[in-house]
């Protein structure tokens, strides 16, 4: 489903490639909609000093300049192509705090571009889906449950295979840390993330070489192997008898989320004490999402609770949000061919032509079937028949009309090749053959 | 509805701007794919080779570098932001030309960019929404009828004033230039189009000033004045008295646009031979819109045929496109409050909280509402009722469910004040209700 790339990282979809892509977005939105978050759109630029006011000089910005007028240097007001949803989200929310109506519930669904190399499948302009709720100085914790909840429906919607969100949360690590005395938390967390990489020795060696004793890495090892649910987490962080007030407050935050999402998304949210990516920005639940049997894919859709969105010295606004990696998502459904469209053009009906003298009939045919709601297209030529209905079978349109020479008009079915009269203006096809729609494989 | 700009030219919506630009979008793309259009979404760089490639030297394009690899000069390579859709659907057309099936039908519904300087309400990022029907080798005259008849039901969907599709013929002005012995035409074509700026005696003057007779500058200025249908052109046009073969051919493609699209849009789509802009560009039917009333905002919505869309050496792609200019439209409409959404949020419900212990009970009355697709929220906090009120009213929520205490469901009406029992497994909100809506002050 994929187009010929000629720009390695700006992939493009044939048609079929993007009905699905279509599909996929239409169906978050619903969702997103019906949980009454409202959609923002913001510029694709921010000037650079905005894009890496959080110290974000790692990632790899585009900066624009104009043609006839071409800048050598780059300062803070250079307008640079945004990265990710949340610092144009952070910049709106701050410039118009006093036209939104706080707690903010907003979707969003736009590109992004990354100038990164686009090696290990990495693309350089993607599509990213995020929600997000935003308090101005009082976040209730019951929101922590709710995100996950929605990202949950919103995934379990599409035609992949079933997700698993994992959860953590900061208070946990820190507190655990505080517990066992080792200070420098962003440290020993940045040696757990290099777990899938080096192994559990390796991450021990990393945490020996800075400090950390063998026994606080042990433990540390062993809290963040534990996962499940509410009572297999709570007597396995109780079993390394870590006494501390912040790591009970992370965890009793951890099982509150467990316990509201356990009746809807039974063990598919779940407790990882692995996780720790994004815990040196977020401050308490933090979220990751991965699809069952695609985990080499890596997290789909993260996210956490922030405690600085943005300030503007008086208020400060926090918040909880989660954002679903859209392209990586789509490109490997596709790939695998695990997802395709039913057909590759919207078009529900051909109403053929028999010369050009009778396409105004043709037309109004046409025009009949579209007032109620039924895609129709009328055949570009008075060709023969037979070549009408290989322009329609070879986009996928299961109908064809025509107009009989007695002004009757007939309907062919052109996948068991059956032909009954109709009338138009009543006619409807069964409602899996209305819209082009998506499938799974599975 | 506009948030603050804080970045000249690059307008951003406030949450109920956004609700009807989505609106307008979402009526723009049904439309569009009744009849059998289907979506492209193209990335948003090309190379500046092929961004200049027709010799577009005028627009301003935004090029980018990496941030941490600068560029100071700009090649062929470098890429930079597409300023319009017609030049990456060319390329796309090109690229994946044996992948498609012709005569193939897009929409494309996307952002573009311009460095131009902000000034007389130009944006730097805007949004255009392109039809076009592009074939290989042979494109039948009916689609130049076809496309401004979709174009005139998208916009006569929108909840805008009544708008007028003004066409004209390349083949009228050549062969009009032809027989009166006028050698270039283009030269003709630009002194024409400065007529609303310097008037008909500047157009005179600039037309002899360039080698043209007075006599002929006055049949080019007579010419330029016709306006009307079918009859009112022909006969306005014969008593010119100037006899020319391509000029004949012009005039009855012209005839056969206006005879194709008379039942359906009537006197909406109309002759205007004072049509100059896109001409040295397309090569048959070209296409202009106003909105009645906002005349002074220029075109809308133009177009036109082309046979020269892409060419690999042995097939060359031809086709007819129109494309509206969103952003434009909507910058208007909404600035003369034109048009507004019944909300600023889409949910229609707002479950209230007795207190935090039975929140998984609103929780429970939310997903069955949910589960009928009426969008729906609980409320952030078990506040007194009144609070709760207030926090659906702000952003126009209408109702407001409450669990009594006997288990029972009651709902309010904000805007009656009526409160009523009801069940949450039947209960449906009146169809005006359901979802926000987009209303016209008119």
């Amino acid at each position: 489903m994929f187009a010929r790339t000629s720009l390695s990282g700006f992939p493009e979809w044939l048609p079929g490639g993007r009905i699905v892509e279509q599909n996929v977005l239409d169906h978050l939105r619903e969702v997103f909609e019906l949980h009454g978050f409202t959609s923002l759109h913001t510029r694709a630029v921010e000037p650079v000093g905005e894009l890496q006011r959080k110290g974000e000089t790692s990632k790899e910005v585009y900066v624009l300049s104009r043609i006839h007028d071409p800048q050598a240097e780059v300062t803070d007001k250079t307008l640079g192509l945004h990265f990710d949803l949340t610092v144009p989200f952070a910049r709106y929310v701050l410039e118009n705090r006093n036209q939104l109506a706080f707690p903010f519930r907003r979707y969003q669904i736009q590109h992004v571009w990354r100038g990164e190399r686009p090696q290990d499948g990495r693309y350089r302009e993607f599509i990213q889906a995020d929600i997000d709720i935003v308090a101005d100085g009082d976040l209730p914790r019951h929101y922590e449950s709710e995100l996950p909840l929605v990202m949950f429906e919103a995934l379990s919607a599409l035609p992949i295979p079933p997700v698993t969100i994992m959860i953590n949360n900061r208070k946990i690590v820190q507190g655990f840390c505080e517990g066992i005395g080792v200070d420098d938390i962003d440290e020993a967390l940045r040696a757990i993330d290099k777990i899938a990489k080096v192994g559990p020795d390796g991450v021990k060696q990393i945490l020996t070489a800075n400090g950390v004793s063998e026994e606080q890495a042990d433990k540390l090892l062993a809290l963040a192997g534990i996962r499940g649910g509410k009572e297999t987490i709570t007597n396995a962080v109780t079993a390394l008898g870590v006494e501390n007030e912040t790591l009970q407050q992370g965890l009793q935050e951890l099982n509150q989320v467990l316990q509201d999402t356990h009746e809807q998304a039974g063990d598919h949210i779940v407790a990882d004490l692995s996780i720790t990516r994004g815990l040196d920005y977020y401050t308490g639940t933090v979220y990751e999402t991965i699809i069952e049997g695609h985990e080499d894919l890596g997290s789909i859709c993260s996210g956490g609770r922030y405690d600085s969105l943005a300030s503007d010295g008086k208020r400060s606004y926090l918040g909880v949000g989660m954002s679903i990696g859209v392209s990586r998502l789509l490109s490997r459904m596709s790939s695998q061919q695990m997802i395709k469209p039913t057909r590759t053009v919207p078009t529900c009906v051909l109403v053929a032509v028999a010369n050009e003298q009778t396409r105004g009939e043709s037309n109004a045919v046409a025009r009949v079937l579209r007032q109620r709601g039924i895609a129709t297209e009328v055949s570009p030529k008075a060709s023969k028949f037979g070549k009408q209905i290989k322009y329609a079978d070879k986009r996928g349109i299961p109908f064809v009309c025509f107009l009989e020479e007695d002004q009757s008009v007939t309907v062919k079915d052109l996948r068991t090749g059956q032909q009954e009269p109709i009338d138009p203006a009543t006619w409807m096809p069964a409602a899996e053959d209305l819209k082009v729609r998506v499938v799974s494989d599975n």
